[in-house]
C-alpha cells in the first residue's frame, strides 16, 4: 500500500502552506495565537476545506472545533483525530497545524475513496495547545477531558486583560451555522500527528516516529525574598541578598537536580530580579523550574529534592516553592503503537520508536481512551521558532501512516480498538 | 559660635523644600534628571536666589552652574563648594540638593554678614552627578577635572535616543544672560555636604560626618555565552546553558569575593536572561558586578581575580568579563578635615569620622586641589528612595559647619589652604 493511494500529499502540502499564511510573519514563521483573529481566519479556512468534502462543523464551550465525517453506525464511538492551530508568537507552519491538516486529509481522502465508515471520523482543532496568549496551554483538551473546569478556564485573562471567556466569545460569533455539541463524548481512539520538535528522527534518517509515552512533567515557581540595599554602604554581613540566595539555590540544583541520570531535563529558564539595578543589593529574585523524566518514580523523586534543596540554600533570605504543572509521564496505547509500526513498515518508510520530550493534547487524551502519536521529523530539530521545517515527503509520509491507521479503525466493528 | 549665627537656617529649609516641588513625585520625592525641563527650572530658581544676594551666575561646556561671590583678588584662587541638583528617577529631595543648598546658603550668609571675601567664592551644581539618564554619572565634575572629554561626553545617549550635547544646548538655550566660562580653573579648595545615604551616622547619634575618603569601586560587565534549547528534549550532557554557569560563577564569587574581609562590598545587582522563557534553556546571561573596598591593594587584589572564578566556571559555555569603572579610593585633605571637625566641636555638634562607600563628584575635584566633605545623617540610612529624609536640625548643623570653613577659607591669606 503506497501513500499515494491513502492521501493527495500535492493537496495536503498546499493547504498546510496556504493555512500558513494566515498570521505569517516577516521571517518566515507563524504568529496565530489562540483564539486570536488568526485563529477565526483560520477555522474559516479550514471549515470551508472539510464541508467541501462532506464533513461537518461543530464547537463546544470550550472552543475546540470538531469536523465530523459521519458513519454509518451513528451510536458507535467516533475516531478523534488532530492537533492545533494555535502557535507561539514566533512559530512555525508545523507545530499544530501539520497535524490537523494531516487529519484532515486523513479524513477527506477516506469520504473521497471509501464507502461510509462504520463510524463517526472526527477531525478536531483543540483550542490554546501553545498557552502563550492565555496560561496556562492545552485549555481545550483540559476541559474536553474534564481536567480543568470551565470557570476556570474563562477566567484566566492575557497580557491586556482580556479574558478566555471574551475570546471564546469572540470566536464563536462569526460562526452561527456552526453548531455547539456539549463538552466531552465518549471517543473511541485518539491519533496525532506532530513534528518532532526535537533531533532524534533526523539524526536517525528516520521518517516515522512511533511516539512510546510523554516523558513527565513538573514545573514549579520560586522566589526568594530579600531585602534591598545600597551596593556600597550596606555591610556584607548585614545583607540579605537575594541574588546571591537564588545564585547559591541554582547551583545546588543543577548539581543534583540536573545530575540524577542521563534522562533527566532540569532547566532554569526564566529570572525576574528586583530591582536589577547595577549598584542595588537584590532584594527579591523569582525564578522558574522546568523538570522532565520519563520515568514517573524518577521524576517525582527528583520533584520532592526541590523545595528542600533551595530552602537549605535561602537563609538569611526566605524562599516559597509553588508547583505548578504536575504532569506524571504516559505510556501510549500499544495496539496503537503497533498498527502505526506496521503502516510504516507496509508503506515503506523508516520507523523508530521515540519518547515525547514534549507535551501534546493526547497527553489528556490518552485518560479517556486509546490514544498514539505520530512524529515526523523537523530540520534540526527546531521548533517555536520561525524557521522550523518539515520536509514535505515527510508530511505525507506521516499523514499516509495515519490515514491508515484511521482506516483500520473508521471500519473495525464494534469498539475501534 | 552658634549655628545660628552663621547661616539662616529657616531660609535654608524652605529653599530646600521649595526646591523639591520641581520634580516632585506623588510619592513625595523627586525625579530630576539631567538636563531636563526640572534641572533647567532648578536652574532658574537658584539662579534667582543667588542674584537676589549679588552672587553672579555662570556656566561652562559642561553644563556646570556657577555661582560667584566675588573676592577681592580676582586672581586668587577661588573657594569651590556645592554637589548636584539631579536625582534618581526615584528619588529623594536631599541626595546632591541638600549640599547645594547648604553651599549656597552658607555663600549667600556670607554675603550678607561679612566684608567682601579676600578670594571668590563659587558654589557649584555639577552636571549629571547621578547617571541615570545619561551613563556614566560625574559628568560634570569629570569634565570640570579633565577626567574625560566633552566629545565623549557630547556623544552619550538618553533611552529616548537623545544626545548629552542636544540636552546641553537645550539647556543653555533659556539661559542667554548667563555667561560661559572656560571649562575648569585652579580651585583653592573644594567642599561638598551630602547625606550619609548609610546608616552609621543615625546609628551613632552624631549630627556630622567628617568624611576621611570614598571607598575605591570597580564595576564590571560578565557575559555568559551558550546554547538555547528546548527544555523537554535537549539531553543535559549537551546543553550549554548559560543560566547554569551563571549560578556556579555567582556562587563562586559570592563565597569568594565577598567574604574577602568585614570591608568588602559585592553585589550582582543586574541580570538579564535570554530568552528568559520558562521552557528555554537560557543562551545568554548578562549580569554585573559591582565591588568597593577603602583598601586600593585589597580592592585591586579581589577585583583581579574576578575573571579567573568566571572562567573557572563557565565550561561548556563561554565567559566575557569587561571592566567598567575602575576608581580607586582616595583620602580627603588632612587639613580640611581638621577644620570641618574642629567647627563642628566649637559649635557643639556630635561629629566622627566616617568613610563615604558611595561616589561622589569629591572623587574628582580632590584629584585637583585639597578637598572635603561634610556628612550629615538620613533617616534609615535610605537614599535613592523617595522616602528619604534629612532632619532639618542635620541640614541646618551641616551647613553651619561648612559655613564656619568656608569663612576660613574665604578670608585666608594667599593660597587657600
Amino acid at each position: 500500500m503506497g501513500s499515494s493511494t491513502l492521501i493527495n500529499a500535492d493537496r495536503l502540502w498546499t493547504r498546510l502552506m496556504a493555512l500558513a499564511e494566515i498570521g505569517a510573519t516577516p521571517a518566515g514563521g507563524v504568529n496565530r495565537q489562540a483564539l486570536s483573529d488568526g485563529e477565526i481566519a483560520a477555522w474559516r479556512r479550514v471549515i470551508g476545506w472539510a464541508r467541501e468534502a462532506g464533513l461537518t462543523p461543530s464547537t463546544d464551550a470550550a472552543g475546540n472545533l470538531f469536523l465530523t465525517l459521519a458513519g454509518r453506525d451513528g451510536a458507535a464511538s467516533p475516531v478523534l483525530l488532530g492537533s492545533h492551530l494555535d502557535s507561539q508568537p514566533t512559530g512555525g507552519k508545523f507545530d499544530g497545524a501539520a497535524g490537523v491538516m494531516a487529519a484532515l486529509e486523513a479524513a477527506v481522502s477516506l469520504a473521497e475513496q471509501s464507502d461510509r465508515p462504520a463510524r463517526d471520523v472526527i477531525v478536531v482543532a483543540w483550542m490554546n495547545e501553545e498557552g502563550s496568549r492565555f496560561a496556562p496551554g492545552m485549555m481545550g483538551s483540559e476541559a474536553f477531558t474534564g481536567e480543568r473546569n470551565m470557570d476556570a478556564i474563562r477566567a484566566a485573562r492575557d497580557a491586556d486583560g482580556i479574558s478566555v471567556g471574551e475570546a471564546l466569545d469572540r470566536l464563536h460569533q462569526p460562526f452561527p451555522d456552526v453548531p455547539h455539541r456539549p463538552l466531552g463524548f465518549a471517543a473511541g481512539a485518539y491519533l496525532e500527528l506532530h513534528i518532532e520538535q526535537g533531533p532524534l528522527l533526523e539524526a536517525a534518517d528516520c521518517a516515522i516516529g512511533v511516539v512510546t509515552g510523554i516523558q513527565g512533567k513538573k514545573t514549579f515557581q520560586v522566589v526568594v525574598e530579600g531585602a534591598e540595599g545600597h551596593a556600597g554602604t550596606l555591610a556584607q554581613q548585614e545583607r540579605r541578598d537575594a541574588l546571591a540566595a537564588f545564585a547559591r539555590m541554582a547551583s545546588a540544583l543543577h548539581a543534583e537536580i540536573g545530575t540524577v541520570d542521563a534522562d533527566i531535563k532540569f532547566t532554569i529558564g526564566r529570572v525576574a530580579v528586583v530591582p536589577n539595578a547595577p549598584s542595588v543589593v537584590p532584594s527579591r529574585v523569582s525564578f522558574s523550574i522546568d523538570l522532565r523524566h520519563p520515568d514517573n518514580a524518577v521524576l517525582d523523586a527528583a520533584g520532592a529534592r526541590i523545595a528542600a534543596l533551595c530552602q537549605q540554600n535561602a537563609a538569611p533570605c526566605a524562599v516559597t516553592v509553588t508547583p505548578l504543572v504536575d504532569a506524571p509521564s504516559n505510556a501510549f496505547d500499544p495496539r496503537l503503537r503497533a498498527s502505526i509500526a506496521e503502516a510504516a513498515r507496509e508503506q515503506g518508510h523508516s520507523a523508530m520508536e521515540i519518547l515525547s520530550a514534549a507535551g501534546h493534547d493526547a497527553r489528556h487524551l490518552a485518560k479517556i481512551c486509546p490514544a498514539a502519536m505520530i512524529f515526523i521529523p523537523c530540520r534540526d530539530g527546531a521548533s517555536h521558532v520561525e524557521h522550523e521545517w518539515a520536509e514535505p515527503d515527510h508530511v505525507a509520509a506521516g499523514a499516509s501512516v495515519l490515514a491508515q491507521v484511521l482506516r483500520e479503525l473508521a471500519f473495525a466493528p464494534g469498539i475501534a480498538v
